[in-house]
């Protein structure tokens, strides 16, 4: 096991109806003029909206509203947040919504004080405050709502960059897995393949060192694909429901990643590229096509924890089988698996690679070059 | 899955040589003045005592040096700490050594500003406020370095209660698990079995509402045996102190108990009894005891989960021979299994249950009265 620190200090409230509880903790932390950040109108449909509202209201806290937060979230929309939190006094942000949402929530909340937002994520300014965050959960996926990390796009650059550090974790994430039943079956898939594919960016930099941890990632990895298979065909399971919630908040707040300094992640760079480009390639769709492709072009790098992958999590006897058994059930549930099924040729992967380099080289296990990007976006076809 | 709050503030700082580091976070804290609370002198003698001193000294860090906390740590050597706290303005508590020191310096934390620490854990007074606790951990076992819980006895009234709240979390513990290569090798088994414990407690009351929970918790059983078996042969293999060291600390800091609001915990009162009025039982020896026929009374409330856990964890097709195993693998690591090991006789029991009902009714799964207890008692002879 590598040295590693470990803190996280957000705090979680889970279950049915625990939504109407916001108001009295903002009333606790004497928080009284909010901005609530939203994607579309989903929010409205599925209850979430009228239990957050009222619960503010009924604590006589103010709200203002900013929807329109895009799948990948723009800098330009944080700017105008920005903006709006600067002029009116408000005291905190309240994402509502998915990983989006609450990603965008905490690009801002370290915006506030700042010179310029994309200048901190392009490393040229360092945050120096954030305003405290709180989120109402609605698609579980990214695991936003309990770890530091916010990704954002810049799409007059076409640049997508993750960032990170301490202030961004939220205060206080509220999820109902109840209101997560009538998502788009798509949305569910992806929130699922996101899950396992953060597992999965820290599983496999692991060895024998970490043998706990990679145990229980294999166990949750294993309970994700049952629970998403619940779901495709009951929806409205909350023990299905909340099991898939918990799995992935815990891929990333983390627990799956303990004992290694940090994991893999080429794979979400090398999808970063693509829908950086692509913006409307979903990330779990991005994650599908490129992760069997990793796996892949990786497996030789150390042939017997691949093989253990295979055997632990799809049951299969090679690696080439358990990358067949996890495209498969990707397929079976509707997601696209290779690069042509979201027309995406061959003549546009060199772009993509140049895109991803711009950042930085991508990959642990293996710090990537161009060559290797071409490489894998080629398995990926 | 039941609703759940998780929040849990502890930082840990785990690996190689980082105890070192605890001057510079006092420092960052402003703390000028701590307590030191330690046990026996093991800690002079693996270079810990050597290391925390030296950390602070070159932060100009006063220490107060209080020694002798017990196994079952007193009340009456909580209330001398705390005396040495009020008299010298100390702003802090560290805590050398293992769940029984870390124990202590929670309930000394919280009896500074208390009329009376007893009435506390008689539920007679409530907490006001706590001093930071920063715990440098030198035994895994309770998990006591990463949550709010703390047992405390009162020898002279022959009582040995839990209490535990937020104000009692630890600030930041130091996991060093090279430091732990000395320690005996029953204090290793006590403490493999402590940890498997803390996670059946929480398991059993658990069923396909918690399939995630279930399915890590039996994974993090799993790999506690085997690296206790690898113990068992190279205590100073780093890996295995080190997935030791993990296990204990997820065993009880609220990962284990995901998805039901607490555990079972009769077992642990059960015990508690019986180190009360037998204080030289290690806390693991009475958990290696108690358990099995705690299992074998329990075995028919849901025969297909405790099946399951016979299959998932000791690879047995029935409860009987999970038992059997469990028994014969705590035997092999050197435990007693049976209270006629330790010395307490059929005319002991009843003393013993009538101990623990003086709190209140332990269990969950099912909430024992005497006549239960006397059952478990007896299967445990």
């Amino acid at each position: 096991m590598e040295n590693f620190v470990y803190a996280n200090p957000t705090k979680l409230v889970f279950g049915k109806n625990v939504i109407s509880q916001i108001g009295d903790e903002l009333k606790s932390a004497n928080i009284s003029k909010v901005l609530m950040l939203a994607g579309g109108g989903s929010i409205k449909k599925n209850g979430v909206y009228d239990e957050f509202t009222n619960s503010l209201k009924s604590r006589s806290i103010d709200i203002f509203e900013l929807w329109g937060v895009r799948p990948n979230p723009a800098l330009e929309h944080a700017e105008e947040a920005i903006d709006i939190i600067r002029k009116n006094g408000i005291q905190a942000i309240v994402a509502v919504g998915g990983g989006s949402v609450i990603d965008e929530a905490k690009a801002i909340s370290i915006g506030v004080d700042a010179e310029s937002l994309w200048a901190i994520y392009e490393r040229r300014e360092a945050p120096k405050s954030a305003l405290p965050i709180y989120t109402i959960l609605t698609i579980s996926a990214t695991g936003s709502e309990m770890n530091s990390g916010a990704v954002l796009t810049n799409y007059k650059e076409q640049k997508k960059w993750p960032y990170g550090c301490p202030l961004m974790y939220p205060k206080v994430s509220y999820i109902d897995p109840s209101k997560q039943y009538s998502l788009p079956w798509n949305q569910t898939v992806n929130g699922a393949i996101d899950a396992i594919s953060h597992i999965m960016e820290n599983y496999f930099v692991m060895g024998a060192a970490q043998e706990t941890v990679v145990s229980y990632n294999e166990s949750l990895m294993r309970s994700m694909v049952k629970h998403t298979n619940v779901l495709q065909k009951e929806p409205e399971n909350y023990d299905a429901r909340a099991n898939f919630a918990w799995i992935a908040t815990m891929a990333l707040n983390g627990y799956s990643g303990i004992g290694v300094n940090g994991g893999d992640w080429a794979t979400h760079m090398i999808e970063h590229g693509i829908s950086a480009l692509y913006p409307h390639v979903a990330h779990g769709e991005g994650l599908a096509i490129i992760f069997p492709a990793w796996i892949d072009y990786m497996k030789d790098s150390k042939p017997e924890f691949f093989t253990a992958w295979a055997k632990n999590v799809w049951n299969k006897d090679s690696v080439a089988d358990g990358i067949e058994a996890m495209r498969a059930q990707y397929k079976a549930w509707g997601s696209p698996t290779r690069l042509s099924d979201i027309n995406i040729k061959k003549e546009n992967l060199e772009a993509i690679a140049d895109n991803i380099l711009e950042l930085s080289r991508p990959g642990k296990l293996k710090s990537f070059d161009k060559a290797d990007i071409m490489n894998i976006l080629n398995l990926a076809l």
